[in-house]
């Protein structure tokens, strides 16, 4: 282990299945980017660490004082060894690699890598809008569904691999099945792609041509809008389930909030009201009455501002 | 509050919706039991905590240096305040009570008081199977299902009512209703009743006439042990439903481990071959290899020597 400085500027990446954000952040602010990498342009994961060496090491040019690095990678990490299992956006990425040693080696400063989905709730947790909580459940909406869980003012991070991986969560023991063989998974139901592909079946079923792409969670939320009876009640199926997973873990865990980001939350009331409803039927009172769903601060730059908050912790020697 | 003694001898109760056990324990040991009281036999809550304050001055006489008392009650707790919101199986406790504070008024002593499932749960983490796990999931089989959960080394408690109310959680977001009105709580599904009702109904549509009573789950696994076929599917589909609860709970927690406890967890191998399967086609592998699934220590007296764990750490002002 190098020797750390400390400080809170940082070096920050957001790893996405199209492409690789990197910029120098401070607190919750972005103060640098750089120009951002196609993720499918590499032909292997040393070739993707090399080229954000590259850009990294252009970055410190500019910001000497930087105190360490931090990764939100969409994928299975296991944080406490620096290790990235696979990622399932990225098909080159298909085995395990020692993330935080390759990239210390190269740039002689701490690195620290975390699921996105928990770099968000990191971010949301530090400086947004579940500041200062004890007790937190985290959710983003979007192609996957990503959780970030904090507990006893901790961020959970399980024993050896992602926890909070809410995407993969059951809501029904004999439904669809997800990708490592789960039955009911959630993200098989709210996905961005599925919720698409479901609309267009319930279009079709009333006489109605739409394509995939005409259901995409932005326009059925204009349809909606307009008075589109059938995008509302898409919207409430959504509910619906996303009630499911809140309610489970609120009878688990009886958080202090939820927070939710991404894509969907975007729909606003067409998607609070059916879900608070279908909460309000289904929780113990005394829960309901203390429950706080909340929408999230940061928009698309939660998980590079939470990968460099982390950053800056780690360097810094803190538990989190 | 009370100067506090410090040690390790307790008072400690177990209420139970029959009886209400009472003892003087001291670590993992019982002491010295009281007579039971008959919960029914009483016809307000002030009633029943006058009984036990009764029987506790008794085994104080012979005990003065018991350090406190401890509760597990069947009901949704505050643990903080010390408040017994309402208790299912008792009819006559159909409001809030400060159970605490009118205890430590009567006896003297600090008084600490939790759900059941938890006391459970405490046991087996600081004297039973899971012992000084950081992260750890108790669920015990029985008439409900419930469920205690220590995360970084500390039980958790929710912000202000029961929580690890795992009986409560949803296997199927449209399926059987449970008592708050919460679609597909897997207590309607694998609670003692519950599996008997629907094991009676899959003898009738076999032609089989069997009355629920003989259905009772230690009967079903003697017929399956003798080759009852439908008795072996009937555990089979028991495990695929607590499958999911445990699927749910890695993907969200990846705990070190989960234990087991209750009177179906007897079924043995009936139950944990097809439950251990089913994981292992559920969850992602690097969950499955390091998945530990283990049987209870304690047995019926699990909640009375939590209670007493919990009285003797909550006397010596440790956090818990």
């Amino acid at each position: 282990m190098m020797a750390m400085k400390t400080g809170t500027k940082t070096l920050a990446v957001d790893f996405g299945g199209t492409s690789i954000k990197i910029a120098v952040t401070d607190g919750g602010t972005i103060l640098q980017r750089a120009a951002t990498l196609p993720t499918a342009a590499y032909d292997s994961p040393r070739a993707i660490m090399k080229a954000m060496s590259t850009s990294m090491r252009e970055l410190l040019h500019s910001h000497p004082d930087a105190a360490g690095i931090g990764l939100g990678m969409p994928g299975w990490v296991d944080f406490y060894r620096g290790i990235l299992y696979q990622l399932t956006n990225v098909p080159v990425w298909n085995k395990q690699e020692p993330v935080r040693e390759i990239l210390e080696q190269e740039l002689q400063l701490p690195v620290v890598l975390d699921n996105d989905a928990n770099c968000m709730a990191y971010a949301e947790w530090k400086a947004g809008a579940g500041m200062g909580m004890e007790n937190l459940v985290c959710l983003t909406l979007g192609t996957g569904l990503g959780g970030g869980i904090i507990i006893h003012n901790r961020m959970l991070r399980g024993k050896n691999v992602s926890c909070a991986e809410l995407g993969q969560t059951s809501i029904h023991y004999a439904g669809r099945v997800g990708p490592f063989g789960n039955r009911g998974a959630i993200e098989e139901y709210i996905g961005n792609n599925e919720f698409a592909r479901d609309a267009a079946k319930a279009y079709a079923a009333a006489g109605i041509s739409r394509s995939v792409a005409e259901c995409a969670p932005h326009l059925l939320k204009k349809a909606a809008e307009a008075g589109d009876s059938i995008a509302t009640q898409l919207f409430h199926d959504f509910a619906e389930k996303l009630a499911c997973l809140i309610m489970n873990l609120t009878y688990t865990l009886v958080p202090d909030a939820f927070i939710i980001g991404g894509g969907v939350a975007q729909a606003g009331k067409l998607l609070f009201e059916p879900l608070t409803a279908s909460l309000r039927e289904q929780l113990f009172p005394v829960h309901f009455s203390s429950l706080q769903v909340l929408p999230a601060h940061f928009g698309a730059d939660a998980g590079i501002i939470g990968a460099g908050l982390m950053a800056a912790d780690y360097a810094d020697g803190k538990l989190f």
